[in-house]
């Protein structure tokens, strides 16, 4: 259960780290909508491992194939089905997780929970699962951008101690695509890849905070009362591997405003609306305001690392673990892309679901 | 739309803060529990305005009536649907709501996205509306008490600058309840109420963060991928009015620490698993590990405010707003009873999910 | 569970024949439409009990109160909570339920599946339950019509071995409303009462067949693959008490023809497409073609019965039942109005549907 | 949008004939489920093109993959993946369908919806579609056996004006897998067969009723009141393509019985609990009663015929189609199969919900 997301514009995502593949289905896609791998291919380039230095290094082309839902280059409002292959498939790097619980990992938890797992390399719980919503986020991320003019973006604001300025009003893609770490200040962000590759070579790893910013998004999207805009971007969020938090505009810092500071005046300007300040974030009551939307997700460091560490085994006795070969010294790089999808996968829904009651 | 929330414990609210009442209708509540008003009444009185001299002061006695359900004193299994009147409506007192918005309210929001809003007490973004989650979240927290032990506890960590330290493992409900501002220092929750007292005269308001807590969970809760635990806790308190910010474990706070540091060993004695530290936040991978469940949650100081603020009116022409008659200072000490009620509804869910698939 | 039906305008029914009442809460309504209790009570009065000789005669004014949602007359777009009271409780009239299972009746059923059960007059499996269904049917019906002209009709066709042969295209509510037994051909509506009238005497029930027409219905309403039109309209007539079967166009009759004879041959007169036939019932691939929609609902004759039956009690000894005090000889005159109301949900529900993908 | 059923055995079904293939992913299977292709593969053989001279003779070998969900031989609880191959994808038989709309098919009200379509083969609504049902209804078919010991069977009840006396208690897989038409009385299977021979070389189609049974459901599946077993049955089978009427127990029959007549005594022996007749076909208000359930599903003649038709093209003018090639004189010996697989799919979902909430 649980495998699926969104009310109108819903996705299903399937596929272990080894195994036949990784995909998604997307349902409720509206029909004639040009698209092809192409228009895919690009945000899973971005996603995935081996792109740069500072990043796990698992070989992988992630080349998408487009199994249904089109027909002549434009979709039918069919299920969209989309899979990845599987390449660089190392079971035997994982022999010693058959018996061994990875500490802070969902060993434990997916034992626990189903008193059987698929070891090889974190099975479902692996970052590839992220791939369908990659796929899926591209998908929703043109269709907003065709209907709305919705434009979404984000960036690694925050590496461990290292942080960067970032106005979400001006953050572009290119910007963020100039490095590898994906931040959009040039001096900032080779600090933070200095750092990750120290922290790297160390067999350790880091975390930070991604940014995540929409434009463009008109007022009126968000149900109320349980499917707030910011609840359900909340819970994307969430469901991305490693993050540990979310806020969106003042966030946690505005919890030192009193309400006269923090409370954002309107003003009307030939008739267009707008406030004088941002600290909702562009979400008031649930329901977008027309400002810009920016969030931050915060993420843990990856708990693979290179080092011994105590554990129990299956049968709960206590021993050590000590990672081997590869791995991933930060997540944020490719979180990046996953935030983007996710935020396009939620905005979609939001905009079909105000369509139908309020359209 | 979006006033459903959870998969097998279902709950619906309805109702505006002026109007017949407000309410909720559970589905999928187990048979056979006893359950009669009085199992709601108290977390209602905790919730209610006019409790104390540092919240609203409006004047209701909320009285929960169960109007389907139940039959001799114990659930049937079929829909519970309980009932609360409005009592002191003053549609008067917002007829200047009636053509301005209120800034960083969800007046502007609601008649962007309905055409058309109850500009009466904020209609059905009301706080009345959490009445209907508390009434549900009582029962589910009974029926995981009695289910499987589960103790469910939140408290005031912090308002404004002041903050208390607040440890998960031993929070007691009986020490949240001996002062008005739901905070277990007593020495910080003094502070915290002259704080909340100086700000209500003042016309004012402040915000601040509520720690929530669940012991007694076992493992294995939460469904993989966007259904995590940790997910739709995320979704459920960002779906609260004012909420800013969620996160939970070492949440937005370990994004400075390296794995090797953030890491939770697993230790076993006597066969019982559990982990040295708990970063986690009782949550690894989306599902519950055993160890204690505790979370974040921001709120910003409430928008209502007694003081004069630039806003636009109904025509979107530019002018000024000032609140009258009573407001609320915090929203905090009431939020403490919300975060309980949404943490039990989360939980119970998840609850009955993992016995459905994996019982 | 399983007390809420549709996806985007959601309906959730609750309540027992004996306790605080009966109710719905209609989630998705689009705002702006003018609604009042006025709009309700007409389809609540034709389907209460006691409006004739040839129904049930339990004493009920089913009075509806709109609690929320409404504002100045208008709908808000939130939640609509609907409320009617129980009057005439008897339980008194049960005591031989609690302890005896009425054959064919869901006694025995609900024991089995929630250990416990209401035996006051049926509790959760009341016809009282229907209430909620009408009212938010009449709430759906009124949307159809004011946004796309859709007409929703349905009649008694037959009782027993008494059949009346019914145009879907021609039938119209001022002749079903002509006589109490709701059948549109006045000398076969005679024939019908003057049955019903004799086997209530006899203490016993008859079963028929309803019709229901939807007219006005454009082309492209439905969704491949499982929420096809016909599939949700079978479900929602499936759901109804005493229902037993369903078909839509030609239906079981179909099955004797040849291809050649039942496909419909479509036309085209002035840019209007047209079938010269309708054994589609209107639906073609799950998706209305524009044509008429009608379909057939089996009703068994109801279970109650004034007569010696035998059955078993509670600790599984055979025994013997006989119902004392009032009975409903033929549900069909009151099932008409209940057919209608699941229709127009249904319908609204796809034309919201339709509208998010493709609008 | 409707690509999904079920609300705890979740599957969802992709692909359109003539594409890159078909496929289901199925989210809720229980955990450790001995699972492999050979569970699966002998009932899509059961339902492939090409078995018989009575069926079309698409040549598919329909050959299964599982690429998710498993992990040595057994089920992991995470999404299992299932993809079948198009082989005999032949769109050039079907370039006259591009611009001309086929009487009662789909292909006239899909373009309507989507204003596109894929006109190769049926698309989306082409049988293929039901590939990922019956793929899934084996693992859900398994599952049942395995954890309740249900068995479930179909069977051709009758072809045109030819049917057969099938008594639900008896029937079994290995007398209705004795002939092609899956008929269990081979004297009337025979006159079938040679029915169906000639209507195919007369280029035409009939269709008939498909007899539905399942045995070994324990009381207490089903929920009050919108998912009643029978009205989830009754959408499963509506949602199939060519079906047009549901009914179980009695169905349209019983309306011409009295209630005297149409109760069936519950009795107690030794303890078990049954009834003396049958006519609710083991649902009772909803929720099965212990006793067999059976039901009857319509199936017109199927739409495409290889014979001259009136019609009209895109342009809305009128015109004339003849079918060319292979055809499906009756749908019905493949339809058994999706009509057990659609038993299976609904009798687990409320196998798991009721254990969610009563178990």
């Amino acid at each position: 259960m649980g495998n699926t997301f969104g009310h109108l514009f819903r996705i299903t995502t399937w596929g272990e780290s080894h195994g036949g593949g990784v995909g998604v289905v997307i349902d409720g896609c509206p029909p004639r909508i040009e698209l092809s791998e192409a228009d895919i291919q690009p945000d899973l380039d971005r996603r995935r491992p081996g792109q740069s230095s500072i990043v796990t290094p698992r070989k992988e082309s992630d080349t998408v194939r487009i199994l249904s839902g089109t027909f002549e280059g434009r979709t039918l409002g069919t299920p969209i089905s989309m899979i990845v292959a599987n390449e660089d498939a190392r079971p035997e790097a994982y022999s010693e997780m058959a018996t061994k619980f990875r500490p802070s990992h969902a060993d434990y938890t997916y034992q626990a929970k189903f008193g059987f797992r698929n070891w090889q390399g974190g099975g479902r719980t692996s970052a590839r699962e992220t791939i369908g919503r990659v796929a899926a986020g591209a998908v929703a991320r043109k269709v907003l951008r065709q209907f709305h003019g919705t434009e979404i973006v984000a960036c690694v604001q925050r590496v461990q101690h290292i942080a960067a300025h970032v106005d979400p009003e001006t953050l572009r893609v290119t910007d963020v695509e100039k490095n590898i770490v994906r931040c959009p200040d040039p001096a900032v962000a080779n600090r933070m890849i200095k750092l990750i590759e120290r922290i790297r070579k160390a067999g350790d790893t880091v975390g930070g905070i991604v940014l995540g910013v929409a434009r463009g998004v008109p007022p009126g999207w968000g149900e109320p009362v349980f499917d707030r805009l910011e609840a359900d971007l909340a819970k994307s969020m969430l469901s991305l591997p490693a993050s540990k938090g979310f806020d969106f505009g003042s966030g946690f810092d505005g919890v030192t405003m009193k309400g006269s500071e923090h409370n954002d005046p309107f003003r009307a300007r030939q008739g267009r609306v707008y406030t004088t300040t941002n600290r909702s974030g562009g979400i008031q009551g649930g329901i977008s305001n027309g400002q810009t939307i920016y969030f931050r997700v915060a993420f843990k460091p990856v708990a693979t690392i290179m080092l011994e560490q105590d554990t129990i085994d299956l049968e709960h006795r206590n021993t050590t673990l000590k990672g081997r070969g590869r791995h991933d010294p930060c997540v944020l790089p490719r979180a990046v892309v996953m935030v983007e999808a996710m935020t396009a996968l939620v905005l979609l829904d939001h905009a079909l679901r105000h369509k139908a009651q309020c359209g």
